[in-house]
């Protein structure tokens, strides 16, 4: 297979205007914005401290649509619209209760019911606990948990450097413990947060039923890291306590919501789309500054920045946020709806997604040649401390779109803190650093330029 | 100059059982250790939690010599010693108090007496204000400023990537700024604090009246961020508006205090020295968490590794926690005194004083030909997403040592959030993250190995 660049006469022209040392100031001038006059971190003000929370379903997610069209609006972009989509509804109801029943000793520990999942009987359960590592040891016990209640207790695992690696390995006690759980007979599921710090915080998350038969259905919830560590103990010291949980949540019919959509209009190609985008919905326990009010806050920044020097890209540069990443994925599946129907050609996607740190480079979804491509651009971001050019899993949204020839690409902030506040209660905009968020925002800007005006790398059969 | 490596045959052979993937496989070995079984997050939650501000002269500072010194007992090292060192003992005395007096409105703003300041008159100081950008531009105005206080408010430069670039561009007003107005008959001097955030911590940091005569000297305070954007906004709206300020510090006469040393001894070259080290004293404001309980406990923490591991070092490798940084530099003087007294060959020094944040690499002292060997090592470090090699400042408390042929490292975290916190009430332990911390100790660990293994490159007549 031969590879061609994606490049009209008049786009060539183009790059002879934009040789690497133009490269070097633009991408110069990026970071001076962002660093000097950015909005994002007002922005992300408004979203965390006067809407805050923002569950799809919920008033929040709402106010955050009409907020930030509101604000795409001030930008002078070429087009800012609604896309309508239809998002689940799950509530949590009264704020849960739990406890570790020890003889006649009650030890109260801090839960919170997972995404999706059922309410436990008005009274709440009360049982003993059979606590496990993973799915595959839940399953070897197979009717022995019949009645009780499964502890998954498998920590993320400290050693990995990138925290989101250590998610991946921990993730499938919360998204499916209670479907296997409620599969073999269990009463219920407890699962540890994801979590690599010891705290008080449980930490909320989407879990699945899958195909599960609802008179199977259990009630899953979160217990905060320190509350594991204590029940696990305790087992140990005496593997018959009780263990009580009471939770409310419910699953409402869908409703209507948004996804946020501002547009640049591309000036050569613009039929050839690139999208940069966030996700405006967050879990219910906190303001979601980090997730992924950052990333929203950014992608909006990116065209601000663009707009601002009145940049004319090549392609179509498009804004998009999202509704629904967290318990449902609804807005990034109909985007990709609309773009089918539309026959749009999309040759870029950018999210942030990862939190609101210091950048520290991308993880790509790309061939080999356009992979190469992009690492030849990292002398241009060495300046920003930004070295890191990975193929690696880019974003949940833009997973959906599915454009012959794509290139997609996820903002890697440092990941140490990342898990501290990840679904929980504590993920707030005072765990927001100004610079840290301006920073992934002129990187953001950076890759988008250096990609509009250099287009990517097409197949072409030989 | 023809360069050689510093090695005897000796040490060739053990070069050979330290084969690259055997360097991978133990620095793999370090960061495991440091992210799963490290002391040094609990070391600092004593040092900050239990001991609190450590200033040269205070009970804190001594516990700390005395608390890192049992702690260093605990390790199995060969020695651990105490190293006498006279310090300065400058005590803040009551709280200061300040506000604008504009007509009959006074606006109280938080303000700290910087190091080494003289105190108020007991009544305070009430006068005029002359605001200045720059040192230049308060000597143009000379007698103008005589029986005002001076206001040096040019805001740290928010466009460098590297927050120590616009520290060390911002820094003489703090530095000089009482100085260069008492040379001009000024009543005292008002410095914005060197923070690149807007909020209301005043950050305290050392001033010098250098050769000025004692009857010139006037006091010297940071006020903070939001407050000198208040006073700026205030002096324009009214250029005759008085500000107050009151403040009792002292400077008492010098103590005795110490630098707390441990030692692996050397098993090949034990007369080669190798230096890591932070510095045990603190401003008196917080607990010092990021500056430098930190870098204390990762340098305790770098020999605890390698003794747990059982590594027998070629180079006598020395941990050194410095007394008196932050106003004198005594510990490190002395410590170089010593050193020229018992005629030691330091080889390398590495010190952490930057805070305990994401490690990114390192800033070296280092010739040509060190500097290009360093960089060599760059690879092993990738996974740990360690990525910057660059010439630059080490440490000030290593800034002593003078032996003929040295490398000196300090290691560069992430510079984001330093300088919220630097000097100020607000430097506390919760504002460390336990995984930063530790991989910052991994990341000092595997280049102390390096180091001891491979040596450094001596200059050679030709």
């Amino acid at each position: 297979m031969k590879k061609t660049i994606l490049l009209t006469a008049l786009v060539l022209n183009g790059l002879t205007l934009f040789a690497q040392s133009n490269d070097e100031k633009n991408i110069k001038l990026f970071y001076k914005k962002a660093l000097t006059e950015a909005k994002c971190y007002t922005w992300l003000e408004y979203l965390s401290n006067d809407i805050g929370s923002r569950l799809s379903g919920s008033k929040g997610a709402e106010q955050a649509v009409e907020y930030t069209k509101r604000q795409l609006e001030t930008l002078g972009l070429d087009k800012v619209y609604l896309q309508e989509v239809m998002v689940p509804h799950w509530v949590r109801g009264e704020k849960e209760t739990a406890y570790i029943l020890d003889g006649k000793t009650k030890t109260v520990v801090p839960i919170c019911a997972l995404g999706a999942s059922v309410a436990t009987p008005k009274g709440g359960i009360t049982a003993e606990v059979v606590e496990v590592k993973s799915i595959d040891e839940l399953r070897s016990l197979g009717d022995k948990v019949k009645g009780k209640i499964v502890f998954f207790n498998r920590p993320m695992n400290p050693e990995n450097v990138g925290t989101f690696d250590s998610y991946s390995e921990a993730g499938d006690q919360r998204r499916i413990g209670a479907k296997e759980a409620g599969q073999l007979g269990a009463v219920g599921a407890i699962v540890r947060s994801l979590n690599l710090r010891l705290d008080d915080f449980p930490h909320a998350g989407n879990q699945s039923y899958g195909d599960l038969s609802k008179d199977k259905y259990v009630p899953g919830a979160a217990i905060s890291t320190n509350g594991a560590e204590l029940l696990s103990k305790s087992l140990k010291a005496n593997p018959t306590l009780k263990f009580y949980f009471k939770q409310s949540c419910e699953t409402l019919p869908d409703v209507l919501s948004h996804n946020v959509i501002g547009e640049l209009t591309g000036t050569v190609t613009p039929e050839n789309i690139m999208v940069v985008g966030g996700h405006l919905d967050s879990w219910d326990l906190a303001d979601g500054s980090h997730d992924d009010g950052a990333g929203v806050v950014q992608s909006m920044e990116v065209v601000r920045i663009l707009k601002n020097l009145n940049y004319k890209p090549k392609n179509t540069i498009r804004v998009v946020l999202f509704m629904n990443e967290e318990n449902g994925g609804k807005g990034g599946a109909k985007y990709e709806e609309v773009a089918k129907q539309k026959n749009e050609n999309h040759i870029f996607a950018l999210e942030s997604d990862s939190g609101g740190f210091t950048p520290r480079g991308f993880s790509l979804e790309a061939d080999d040649a356009n992979l190469k491509k992009i690492q030849g651009f990292a002398p241009l971001f060495e300046p920003y401390f930004v070295n890191t050019f990975v193929k690696g899993h880019s974003g949940s949204d833009i997973d959906h779109i599915t454009s012959k020839t794509i290139v997609k690409a996820g903002l890697m902030p440092d990941s140490q803190r990342y898990f501290d506040y990840h679904h929980a209660a504590n993920d707030k905009f005072d765990a927001i650093n100004k610079r840290e968020l301006e920073l992934g925002a002129a990187t953001m800007t950076s890759l988008v330029y250096l990609i509009d005006q250099t287009g990517i790398i097409l197949p072409t059969a030989n």
